[in-house]
């Protein structure tokens, strides 16, 4: 079954097609903030170089967070639109697991996404046999607090993300040699792993519903913020 | 520095563009034999995405092999030409030290590429802090042999590349519970990677001579093989 994956949830935006258990295509650039205009050429790109067309998609699946609030619900947007247009099934994933995703390590994975302010969106994840397992449910954390909890747990942790590059000197200081960081094109998430895990998460009967699939911001946007303190 | 990398050794033609330590754009499509059709056409949709200029260019990157013997030769073609061109340096990385990259595991990683004839390309990797090395040199192998040899000598084995896909039901019949397979996007090269073993290799002095650069095929093509034979 061909599936379309696609993440804006950070600054890179990120396409994929698979089918079955095979890659077919990929296409990422890290384009700031032009998400909005670049998803949708990308796609169609990405489409007509393996000669494909959008009618022949049997699966859509994005991220549905932690990350940037706007690109969140730009590839959600997307996304849902061609699930309706088309008439086709929709699952989200988490992006925190998307980017565990890349790492093969045996020891406990630690994505990281910077979400300003001192903060970081991170789980903590592990591979048993062929599947990730959650360790520790994705949350926006203290850095501190986090590295200082992270220290104090945990032997050896395998981290990645734009979080694990953004704060990689405080965590090199509070962990040490028990943090190892991926090789640089690791870091960023990648469309595949979205679709292999919508992939296995299909195979078990595991479909979101079209109209309630909603982002998982894991804190307040800046607006809420604001209003809630009557700003 | 910007690296643009490539790679048509495999069935998967991928392009990328790094900055020092940053992926700025990666393109992969599985497009069968139509490498010369599509590779510059991928380059310059990436760098045009990028909005970044062929100029920019500061290092250009290929892998050298082994793999398919018109791939390897289309990228490394197109590479010199730019290089030439522009008055840049070139690095040529192994193809399946590229392919070991995707894998973070501590284990050793055991890339394989399918060479035909029951034979596999493959050589052994581990990591060392944050350096890939050399376990066993690259070859061309017949894969009942090596399956053998990797159980007698090896506990626990990481494996990716197509190779390791084509020839599963024996790798797994002969190392059982010690070969462990990569998930499925981890299986093709990423010019990414390409790109940052380069980086690597040009902080140390490495460059390779424009002139002398040529693919490792590490076997006779089959029109050799037909002139020895006399055919």
């Amino acid at each position: 079954m061909k599936i379309l994956g696609m993440d804006t949830s950070t600054l890179m935006t990120t396409v994929a097609i698979t089918d079955d258990q095979k890659l077919l295509g990929e296409y990422s650039l890290s384009v700031d903030m032009s998400h909005s205009e670049m998803l949708v050429p990308m796609i169609k790109s990405t489409l007509d170089g393996l000669k494909i067309d959008i009618d022949d998609i049997d699966l859509f699946t994005i991220s549905i967070g932690p990350g940037s609030f706007t690109g969140l619900r730009i590839a959600l947007s997307t996304a849902k639109g061609f699930a309706i247009a088309k008439n086709k099934p929709i699952i989200g994933v988490s992006t925190l697991e998307a980017l565990a995703y890349n790492i093969c390590s045996e020891s406990y994975i630690v994505p990281m996404i910077d979400a300003r302010r001192e903060r970081v969106f991170s789980g903590i994840y592990k591979w048993n046999g062929n599947i990730l397992k959650v360790v520790k449910q994705d949350d926006a954390l203290d850095i501190a607090e986090y590295f200082n909890y992270l220290n104090e747990n945990y032997d050896k942790l395998f981290l990645n993300g734009n979080g694990s590059i953004a704060y990689r000197d405080l965590i090199e200081e509070i962990l040490g040699d028990k943090a190892i960081f991926a090789p640089f094109n690791l870091n960023s998430i990648r469309a595949s792993s979205i679709c292999e895990i919508a992939y296995e998460r299909f195979k078990n009967g595991l479909i979101d519903d079209v109209d309630n699939l909603k982002p998982v911001y894991l804190r307040e946007s800046q607006a809420e913020r604001q209003f809630s303190k009557g700003e």
